[in-house]
């Protein structure tokens, strides 16, 4: 398996060269290392281009059939897209990764749509690790547009903001206390909100919620709040138009910087991975035993053990 | 201040001198290193002979009741006592860190009992980074016993039981479903189990289910489930005499894997901090900006960022 070979052939739009490149850079063990770094240094030339959008929300507000409604939306517009659902609790990705894109009924025949499910290996590991190589892939793929979904739980909020350029917060009317019962979190980091279900009661007031909150935000942009229902299609056109302003608002500056931010953050993860990987290589049982065994014995110190084992690398 | 009377009136017992310890080994900011690490190097030749006992469980089982009046049992021994509570729901933990031992109202005015708390730094920070030393203090300082309370949420209990030789897990009867509500870990990693509010009823009950899940433990250590009412005093006794009876069992060779095991982390994990900040000291904004400039502009790609990144180390 030729990696140039498989670029070429996923940058020509061969459905089966990305699922190929996506499963080389989600294994992240030691022996896929060489792959991994050929993979992803032969797609650096080609990526930048797509606008990566978030999707998230709780359990239960139609994250899923929302992506599916805004993947039709956008083919309507001849947008190629791309999915990485990284939710655990989304449909995408109960099955197995096959790595193709059979995923949503409504898109499989679709040539112009890729969907990949991922692990989220515990329960957000996936996304701080092998889910920026794949938007790479997607990205370099010839997506105008990837949609990132992932559930709207614990610290995913955060790291889903940290991983696109643009993030849209689903939720629905009447979830318990409205928005009382979200955490402020996916509040802050929302520059769409869609209330979903509005065919529902209480859509209204949830937009209202939302918009009282939303107020106070000092920054340039005022996050719109949108209403849809999801399993008709309807508000989705909006929604897509919205996000596409988003996209234009960031050219102005914002998109270089949170961008440059994310890759910052990406590299500092690599290489403190690397590093830890090097201290277990090369400190071994042996080193690292006979360490805590001066510390245990009084000979040493923590510090001490710490400060020769760094230097031993 | 120097470092080494400092550790000499700790030894002496002057509880001043172990509060003041106890702050400098608190306090990780680079400018507090060189203070950190003569601390350390100093206290080593005198750690190692306290017994250290975890007291976790969830809220609302009298934690700090119990940890109160096994502190009592103790002292009815004439043991010297360590406390360090990182519960975050403590009383003893809810005020300022005053570096003293005024907490516990029964004890405040005992020369033979230290307590601090600590704060827990977000969640769990506390126990994995400062509470390691702030034991070497307590241990140096001639504390028999120390016990460290923590609430058993998340991932402290296994935080908890990974810092500690004896884990004391604290139930209450009636808890919702009873043991059922429970996750799994924190009835797997009990050295010992307490019912506390024993004069409540389902206490047999309760004490039924721990066993029916303890039975199935395949090491050669059988943890007792005691029954105790901790405002009372009723029962500690006996939990003093399990937690001495365990330390016992640990002198076969086990006690010495666990602390191994600890220090083993404990090593790892400074090495690890300090390769960050040597990360964050060499590369400054300046270099990582420049690398993630190259990535972003596709002349480079994140892990040969990453490479070039460790190389300058």
């Amino acid at each position: 398996m030729d990696v140039d070979e498989l670029v070429a052939g996923a940058r020509r739009g061969e459905a089966r060269a990305v699922a190929r490149l996506i499963s080389l850079v989600e294994d992240d063990s030691p022996k896929n290392d060489d792959a991994l770094r050929q993979v992803s240094a032969a797609l650096a030339p080609h990526t930048g281009r797509a606008h990566v959008v978030g999707i998230t929300g709780s359990p239960g507000v139609g994250k899923s059939t929302s992506t599916s409604a805004l993947v039709a939306a956008l083919r309507a517009q001849d947008r190629r897209v791309g999915v990485l659902a990284v939710d655990p609790t989304s449909p995408f990705s109960g099955g197995a990764l096959l790595g193709d894109r059979v995923r949503m009924q409504d898109h499989a025949t679709d040539e112009g749509v890729y969907i990949r499910s991922m692990a989220s290996r515990g329960h957000l590991g996936g996304l701080a690790g092998a889910a920026p190589q794949a938007l790479r892939v997607l990205d370099a793929a010839g997506c105008d547009v990837i949609l990132v979904e992932t559930v709207g739980v614990g610290q995913s909020e955060v790291e889903i903001a940290g991983l696109v350029d643009t993030t849209v917060v689903l939720l629905a009317p009447g979830m318990g206390d409205g928005i009382q019962a979200l955490k402020a979190g996916i509040l802050e980091i929302g520059d769409l909100f869609v209330v979903n279900k509005a065919d529902r009661d209480g859509a209204n007031t949830t937009r209202r919620e939302i918009r009282s909150v939303v107020a106070a935000r000092e920054s340039g942009w005022k996050p719109p709040i949108l209403l849809t229902v999801a399993t008709t299609g309807e508000g989705l056109d909006e929604v897509v138009a919205e996000i596409a302003r988003h996209r234009e608002y960031l050219e102005d500056g914002e998109l270089e910087r949170r961008r440059l931010a994310r890759v910052r953050r990406e590299i500092e993860a690599l290489a403190l991975g690397s590093l830890r990987r090097r201290m277990g290589d090369v400190t071994g049982d042996a080193r690292l035993g006979a360490l805590a065994a001066d510390v245990l014995g009084g000979r040493s110190d923590p510090f001490a053990a710490a400060d020769t084992l760094v230097e031993h690398l």
